[in-house]
């Protein structure tokens, strides 16, 4: 990834709100979801691109624009609403439309009259998930996650022999995704008894787990595979995963072949997908700590190592029933460095996942694994935060949480910065714990 | 289910072959699948019924025959070649669209004429997966594989102390299911080394899986639970998998989260969706051997006992290039009795499935787990039939197998039959191994 004029930190747009200092929108952001005017429920989805606390609607920018042929032909499915067909386009020409996208949105564009009309509150639309999920897989590359959660279940070797060496993952289920503002009950499930029989019920132990969503680009044929050097072509963009976990269905079940129901009830998507190129200022370089095995040939390469690891923050909020009652907003507990947290990298989860031939396909979803920083304050779910549920978390309303309680809403948020670049974010990834049916 | 006159066994159809003794799809049979004509690849795709050693193109059949209003409009999908369509419809309107067509095919129709240019031999078409799928979830229902595999990994423990209350299952690739007739190379991926660190390179351990596919019909909605008694209702038909594994790889990579690229490159379906509806003639009561735990409530029913268990009978072949090239016909590895293999029936894996408030939705497949029968020549792989590759397969080309070699190809077959019914089959499963790229 190389930067270009659409990360110009002094770069202004037409849009006043997207240069709050506070906005996760800014111009250099730009980031794509599908969504629908609240007011017309009929309407057909559509994608927009979030500024400032509005949106670009491109069914009505593409209809309204100026717009040079090769533009308006990227424009025309995501008029329709699909992403998925602009997922499978080169980065070249993923690059030229955010260049277009950024010029027509940047104060001074001869295209202000024409698109404001195509402008309207970002509370004014409701959203769906970013693009059609074919496949979900699920990965494990959060470090500090995994050496925590193996300290409970296998205290005498933490971390599985293999975990160094494979970027550890699994199918998920795609039907139950949905997307931020999102509510579902509570699930029922066996779980382990007394005796050898199991017992039965709504789970006792709710957690929610911190991720990044990475989104597949082009992918590849069946029985062919991405080269580690040209993974990141086929890396589209990154949004926020809650993979909520019910602990105690998980941990009767899981043995021999994963967690299944534990998972499939729910996981909630952010609205919006930032691409790969909004994020090129924030890499890092990628590293490993001093004795651990270099990666396998097909996992490492000199285009990953200088594409390097993502720069982001991380954080996850929690508001109660109470809190919301009471007007209280949501509070933070806890907060990390992506770099700190995650062994691989998506390039490498990519080339991983495709190298026995497997086909990735636009828009399938890599979750990145639970998120969590090597300190306090830092791990990604309630099932690190509280020591499996024997160290009570202390909240602002007074009450005290080891699993989550119905009611309780969380918020995942991440946002990136460093000096000389504008800070963009992700917007919240918000869901609702209701009761057991 | 209960029998109606498409069952009668002396019903006979106007499409000769449907009479021969041996045909896996005489009138009583009647299944789906998604074709088009071999001779104008840019045909659509449309939904075909297999009739003896022909296909009632339902495309072509819809615009000649004479149809009532509410056969027409269930057949208007189909001639789009959208299978889910029906799918998602109560069984009640699957029953009639089954009546319907068994009358048009029936020796003495009026239809005959009309429909007879609709009728095609089976081979003048290509397949695709007979629908869309949406989600594949794999079980391990198969007690006796889940003993023999959990002995060579776990000698002192085959069956986990969950085994005989949770119908364990995962999640599965959907992207590389592929319909029978596929070919696929060798898988690459990491497998356990001399030292700590792992070898990296073809699988040598290359393996099938004998499953059943079992189609989900309309579903529930996210949040909400299918009821053991009600499950029948979403059990749309069945056909045949091939969950091609490769042990070395999964041996290293499957703790702690599961099977992953070891299966994710390939497996193989059969192009036929057998009903629920045919198969109502060879069920069995469902029975569980003494002393074993009775199910959990939410998995054991009135209607769900009344329905019992599927009466079928699966195999295996083997064709080696050797044969092939010396016009040597496959050669059987394996036979079982599903309800001696099966552990939960598949209206308990659709209970399950959802009992946590996973939507499943038309066209999901869950996979059945490997059918393995209690004695000698009834397993269904190549892991438990060699003892995990210490005891090697003697073939009629004068090889022997420990696991599969290039160019070897594997069929899957399956038929019903018992006095006073007339059998019914499933077509083959084949696929076929070529070397890693």
């Amino acid at each position: 990834m190389t930067l270009d004029d659409t990360h110009d930190p002094a770069l202004r747009s037409w849009v006043a709100s997207a240069q709050a200092e506070d906005t996760d929108f800014p111009i250099q952001n730009l980031p794509y979801g599908r969504l629908r005017p609240r007011a017309d429920p009929q309407a057909p989805w559509r994608i927009g691109v979030a500024i400032g606390d509005q949106v670009l609607d491109l069914r009505e920018a593409a209809a309204r624009g100026r717009w040079d042929a090769a533009t308006a032909a990227r424009l025309a499915p995501l008029a329709d609403g699909d992403l998925n067909a602009l997922m499978a386009r080169p980065s070249a020409e993923r690059r030229a439309l955010r260049a277009a996208l950024s010029a027509a949105l940047a104060e001074g564009s001869a295209q202000q009259a024409a698109l404001a009309p195509a402008v309207a509150p970002a509370a004014a639309f409701e959203h769906d998930l970013p693009c059609r999920i074919g496949d979900y897989s699920d990965f494990y590359a959060g470090i500090h996650h995994a050496t925590a959660v193996g300290r409970l279940f296998r205290p005498d070797q933490p971390l599985m022999p293999n975990y160094k060496w494979v970027p550890i993952g699994y199918h998920g289920r795609a039907s139950s995704l949905r997307v931020s503002g999102d509510a579902f009950p509570r699930p029922l499930g066996q779980v382990r008894g007394e005796g050898d029989a199991p017992a039965f019920g709504p789970s006792q132990r709710m957690d929610y787990e911190l991720e990044l969503a990475f989104y597949v680009g082009p992918g590849n044929a069946r029985g062919t595979r991405i080269a580690i050097d040209e993974a990141e072509e086929h890396f589209f963009g990154v949004g926020l995963l809650n993979d909520w976990s019910a602990r105690d269905i998980q941990a009767w079940e899981y043995q021999p072949l994963g967690p299944f129901l534990s998972k499939s009830f729910a996981s909630t998507l952010s609205p919006w997908i930032v691409t790969n190129e909004a994020l090129a200022p924030f890499r890092r370089p990628f590293v490993r700590p001093a004795g651990d095995p270099a990666p396998l040939p097909y996992l490492d390469g000199a285009a990953n190592r200088a594409a390097g690891a993502l720069g982001l923050q991380v954080e996850t909020w929690l508001q109660t029933a109470a809190m919301r009652a009471a007007g209280q907003a949501p509070v933070r507990l806890s907060q990390a460095e992506v770099a700190d947290a995650a062994y691989w990298t998506p390039a490498q989860l990519i080339a991983h996942h495709s190298v026995n031939g497997c086909n990735l396909q636009p828009g399938d979803l890599l979750g990145s694994g639970t998120l969590s920083g090597p300190g306090p304050g830092q791990a990604g779910s309630l099932l690190e935060l509280t020591v499996g549920g024997r160290e009570a978390l202390h909240l602002p309303d007074g009450s005290e949480r080891r699993f989550l309680q119905d009611g309780d809403r969380v918020v995942l948020r991440a946002h990136a910065q460093r000096e000389g670049a504008r800070r963009i974010g992700f917007g919240d990834c918000a869901g609702t714990l209701l009761p057991a049916q």
